[in-house]
């Protein structure tokens, strides 16, 4: 790359202001915490938006449901590299069991992709909540047993 | 939904910890900034990680960049959503503008999101730093864009 682009592409990233603590291009283990953190709060977003529409007593919107599922499939999958090793130290909840028993952890953040992408799928033809709620429940299961053993409360 | 069911989605969102905060399925102002915040934490690691690759003397990851480039086009499109109306008040550096100006601003944020895609798009096919550093700084402009007229710092 000339001289001139490679300038340009600095400048861009030392302006773009809230880019800047992460355009050094390492991997310090407070940016990754912070961006696990992140991930987990867009999954939590469209994952709780997904439980409303099934608790609600409305019509179900299955077009916002897919989309909902579609999400949270898509942000499960950025979840783990958020997860290097040393980041157990930190403002974090992250159990230091994560790194000790790395392929256990790996399975079952594996298992929400999985699970995850599944309710994605079932979500584009579904028309009622029968259609998506053991899916989504199966999903969640998989949070819940993840944080269970690995995340501090 | 039957009633078994309908106990056992609840179930599930009141166990899933993390969760738990946005099960209620409202849009409190404070959720939404939290997950805009979120949004572009996530933003911020994967284009911090392309401006580091376009920045590194190594060979070109062109596998590594695609990624990036198709996380982040994935995600811009996510953070609109939380720019709800009355969330300029809270721990956020959002200025009360993005709402008097919704038109210009959601005009700035489409901007993003077409960017970032075409980011993606050029980045697929991508053997060098020439191929993407263009479409790369055209994006981040349109952060920077943004974040100088709708970013309290």
């Amino acid at each position: 790359m000339n001289k001139l682009l490679r300038v340009s592409v600095a400048g861009i990233l030392s302006c773009c202001i809230s880019m800047a603590v992460h355009a050094r291009g390492d991997s310090s283990t407070e940016d990754a915490i912070e961006y696990r953190q992140a991930v987990m709060e867009v999954i939590a977003w469209n994952f709780g938006r997904m439980g409303a529409i099934l608790k609600s007593k409305a019509l179900f919107d299955a077009e916002e449901f897919a989309k909902r599922a579609a999400h949270t499939a898509f942000i499960t999958q950025l979840a783990r590299e958020g997860f290097v090793p040393g980041s157990d130290k930190g403002e974090t909840d992250a159990k230091p069991q994560i790194w000790t028993e790395w392929d256990d952890f790996k399975e079952k953040m594996t298992a929400l992709q999985e699970n995850a992408a599944k309710l994605a799928e079932v979500a584009k033809t579904a028309t009622a909540r029968e259609n998506v709620a053991p899916q989504f429940k199966k999903t969640g299961k998989t949070c819940k047993g993840c944080h269970k053993k690995y995340k501090k409360k």
